[in-house]
C-alpha cells in the first residue's frame, strides 16, 4: 500500500483541534463526506460487531431543536454536518447471528461455516449482565469516534467531538428509542471559522515522557 | 494543509484488519514508531485532560510473562510492538490543576489566566462520583485507540486492538498500581505474516444503509 509519510500524518494531526466556531457558510463536498461516512463504516469493533448507528442530522429545524440541549454549543447548528454516534440497545445473541449471516454473505461461505464464530460471540455477549455488555459496546463507539476524527484530519476536514449534550433529549427529539438506539457522543464536521480564537492557540499536550513509558 | 485524497484514505482503511498473526521477524523502523507515539500524544480527549499513559512493553521476557494472561493471543509476543493503554487512577482536581499549568506553559500565559478553565474542569470532575468519572475517562482511552489504529493504517503499519486479556494480571506484572495507572485495552503493531489466513478474507461490514441514517 502507498502509505503517507510520518511528517504528512503528523502535520494533519497537529492541524486538527476541537473547533469551537465553524464557518456556517461552508459545506463539505459530497465526495469527501461520502469518504467520511465510509471511514465510519470501516471502523474497528470487538468481534466486528458494529454495535452502532451513525445518525446524520440533516434538517436545520431538527438541529435548531437540539441546540438547547447541547450546553449552548453552536457547532451543533453551525457545522456543515452533525453526527450522533448511537449505541444499539440490548446487543446480544441476535447481533451475533446477524454478524454470522453477514460474514457468510460477504465471504461467500455457507452460514454453517460461521457457526463456531456465532457461538463464541453469543457466549461472550450472553455470559455477562446486559449493563456490562453496554459498557463494553459503548467503548466501541469511541473507537469509531477516534477513527472519524483522524480520518477527517487526514482529509483536511475540521471536527469537534462533543460529549456535552443531554442524551435523553437528543434521543427524544430524534426518535432513537423507537429505532432501537441511544445517543452516546456527537461529532460535528466542517470548516473552522476564520475568527475561531481557538484555531491559533498552540495545542496543549503533556510532554511525551509523561504519557509514554517503555517498560 | 495538504490532505490525502478520499481514495487514498479509504484504500488504507480497507487494507487495515485485526492481524491475527504478525511476522515476528519484522520491526517497525524507529522513525515510523516515533510518529505513531506522537500520534498517540496528539489524541483528542475531554477538556484535553489526557487521562492516560501508553506503556510500551519492550522486554521480551515481560511480553512472554503477559502471554498466559492474553487469552493465548500470540500477537502479544510476535508483533513488533505492544502498547498497553492505561487509565490514570482517580482523575480529579489535581489533574485539572496539572492541565491548567501545562496550558499556561504551552500558551505562554500566566497560570492565573487559565484559572477559569481549571475551575470549570475541576467542577466537572468533582461533581460526580469517581466511578462515573472513571467510565468517562475510559471512553477517552478508546478515542486514542481509534486514533492509533487509523494513524497506523495511514502509515502502512498493521495493528491488532485487543480487549481479550486479564487486566489485573497485566497490572500486576507491569507494576501499574504503583505507578498510579490501570490497563484498559491493548494494541499490537507491526507487519502481518505472509500466512495470516485472516489477511485475505474480505472485510465484513453491514451495508452502509444499515449503519448510517440521515434524519
Amino acid at each position: 500500500m502507498q502509505a503517507v509519510t510520518p511528517d504528512h500524518l503528523l502535520g494533519q494531526l497537529r492541524w486538527r483541534y476541537a473547533v469551537k466556531k465553524f464557518d456556517a457558510a461552508r459545506r463539505i463536498p459530497a465526495e469527501t463526506w461520502g469518504a467520511l461516512i465510509e471511514s465510519l463504516v470501516l471502523s474497528a469493533s470487538s468481534y466486528g460487531l458494529q454495535p452502532w448507528k451513525f445518525f446524520v442530522v440533516e434538517t436545520p429545524e431538527t438541529r435548531a431543536q437540539l441546540l438547547p440541549h447541547s450546553w449552548g454549543q453552536k457547532q451543533v447548528v453551525e457545522a456543515s454536518h452533525l453526527i450522533v454516534f448511537a449505541l444499539k440497545n440490548g446487543v446480544g445473541a441476535d447481533d451475533a447471528t446477524r454478524l454470522a449471516r453477514r460474514t457468510a454473505e460477504v465471504q461467500g461461505v455457507p452460514v454453517d461455516a460461521t457457526d463456531g464464530y456465532r457461538k463464541m460471540v453469543t457466549h461472550s455477549l450472553t455470559s455477562k449482565p446486559q449493563a456490562e455488555v453496554d459498557v463494553w459496546m459503548t467503548h466501541q463507539i469511541y473507537i469509531a469516534l477516534g477513527h472519524f476524527l483522524t480520518s477527517a484530519a487526514l482529509l483536511g476536514i475540521d471536527t469537534c467531538p462533543m460529549e456535552g449534550f443531554v442524551p435523553a433529549k437528543y434521543d427524544e427529539i430524534l426518535g432513537l428509542p423507537e429505532k432501537g438506539y441511544r445517543s452516546v457522543v456527537l461529532a460535528t464536521a466542517g470548516y473552522r471559522a476564520a475568527d475561531d480564537p481557538h484555531a491559533a492557540k498552540p495545542k496543549v499536550r503533556f510532554e511525551t515522557t509523561e504519557v509514554v513509558e517503555s517498560i
